[in-house]
């Protein structure tokens, strides 16, 4: 007897919350069903590395690899480049461990080859031995560019991670967005999923990098009724960096209801927490179905049981 | 009493032995008396980082930090990015230690924000506690590129680590020299300096390059009396290296005499291994005075005797 082909998913991805939703996914669905699309737009080049945090982080959670106490970088980590880089009065506020060093020097040295991103994260993962298909939104240059209020336009890891996202941004914009081409596999992946989830990602600056690649949007309109959003936003906060103030930021309130408008227009069932659950008619008056469920991914039990609420949502 | 001042002296250095002949003569002299001019022509990139061999073991061997056993390298140096980036399957042939590379991500991290070569090396060389003046012989890009009997031109490190330096030379170039300016302070060293030392570098591929960038070798004939070359060649072969095999591949002789050919234009004094002293009057031949002395630079104290004999040769 056959064994019965599992749908497709598709998830669109940011970083820590991202990589925790698909690491309880494939838990629930062979991970051959999944392919993550995921943000490029945090990518940096530092001491001439080629930086994917985004992708790297999908990865090694993924691959059970990835640092529990802090959801980035690598468990069991060294730091003996970093030390010696601090020695010489180098650039060491963008933390690069040993093992995760490599990874980006084996990127950079690719790229110099002639690799398209897609190509090189492909080649990460089968290292690493994940299973499930990991995309970049683009291979092009995609930047996401923060201009502070008092202050200059800066990139998202020097906000992020140098200025520990503590300043108030006026605008956010996506270098080369408009130039830039899906990968190969983007906008298939899109139109054939029978699930899309958004990922409890930062909506302006993980997920928005995603919608500023032309025909992304465009093509996930066309599929809004498959489309899952998992609100990053608990109880008017998110669990981890600056979703909540950007969103208000850029003028919308950082709750449930905010989200459920943010994403309107092509999501069509928002997951949002228990300890929200009041909000639930709100956010359904706002166009989108709405699914009250637990969605602290403390553990992959819990990111599990999260995915199959996304699944059961379209019913 | 004021001190005397000493006076100065400029070397024209490769890798190795180079590095051990500064060594020794800090023993010497007054280390801000000496300048060195460094071949850039091995630098490369890897992994995307600038890498400069031979500017780097010059500064490491300076600050006592080497790696006795291989002459390049750092002493108690760790490997982690190297197994890790061997587990990715990423390229591994050019061996970079940990330390190492924090010294490469530093120099292309400034070079990315606008640094010059020059400036970087001095960076790094004042980090290290090295006290002479180290310069790259230019800031533009040089590159040694070696085209085989057999098969294609390549990169310098291709060459001689990828390759074991065990493949047939057709022809050396120096990729960019024609449009390359001397480094700021390079054809001043030469014209104050009351001695130019020819360290023991290979004369094809370390000392080649520096008399390729526009104006060098113009300068350096100006002041041939002040010139003391000291022959890489002993007893016909290079200590390390392919410094005999390439002279022969050039059309010269792999020996002293074959060295004093080489350098006879603009270098007065060569100094010979005792393993060579029957090969004195065949060098002075090529009309340049000779000088024999032990040359092998096993230990500092070596290395600090041989420089007393470049600095005695000129009386």
């Amino acid at each position: 007897m056959p064994r019965p082909r599992h749908p497709m998913i598709t998830a669109l991805a940011g970083g820590v919350g991202a990589a925790r939703l698909l690491r309880g996914l494939i838990e629930v669905v062979p991970p051959s069903c999944v392919t993550a699309i995921v943000n490029t737009g945090d990518d940096t080049v530092l001491h001439g590395l080629h930086i994917s945090p985004d992708l790297d982080t999908v990865v090694y959670t993924l691959a059970d690899a990835i640092n529990p106490d802090t959801g980035w970088g690598l468990a069991g980590e060294t730091w003996q480049v970093m030390a010696s880089l601090e020695r010489l009065g180098g650039v060491t506020w963008f933390s690069l461990g040993d093992q995760d060093l490599a990874t980006h020097c084996y990127r950079t040295q690719r790229l110099h080859e002639g690799a398209t991103l897609t190509a090189v994260t492909e080649e990460l993962a089968r290292s690493w031995g994940v299973e499930i298909s990991i995309v970049p939104v683009t291979d092009d240059p995609l930047r996401t560019r923060l201009q502070l209020i008092d202050g200059p336009e800066i990139d998202f890891q020097e906000y992020f991670v140098k200025m520990h996202h503590d300043v108030a941004v006026a605008d956010v914009r996506f270098e080369g967005a408009k130039h830039a081409l899906p990968a190969p596999g983007v906008l298939d992946a899109i139109a054939r999923a029978e699930t899309i989830v958004v990922c409890p990602s930062n909506p302006v600056v993980s997920i928005g990098p995603l919608l500023a690649v032309p025909g992304v949007l465009e093509q996930l309109r066309l599929r809004r009724e498959q489309i899952v959003g998992i609100s990053p936003i608990i109880a008017g906060a998110a669990l981890k960096g600056p979703a909540a103030r950007l969103m208000r930021e850029m003028g919308f309130e950082s709750s449930v209801v905010g989200v459920a408008k943010w994403y309107a227009s092509w999501v069509a069932t928002l997951v949002i927490d228990e300890s929200d659950a009041e909000s639930a008619a709100a956010v359904e008056a706002e166009g989108v179905r709405c699914v009250v469920a637990p969605t602290v991914m403390s553990t992959v039990e819990r990111s599990a049981a999260l995915s199959q609420v996304v699944l059961d949502a379209l019913g």
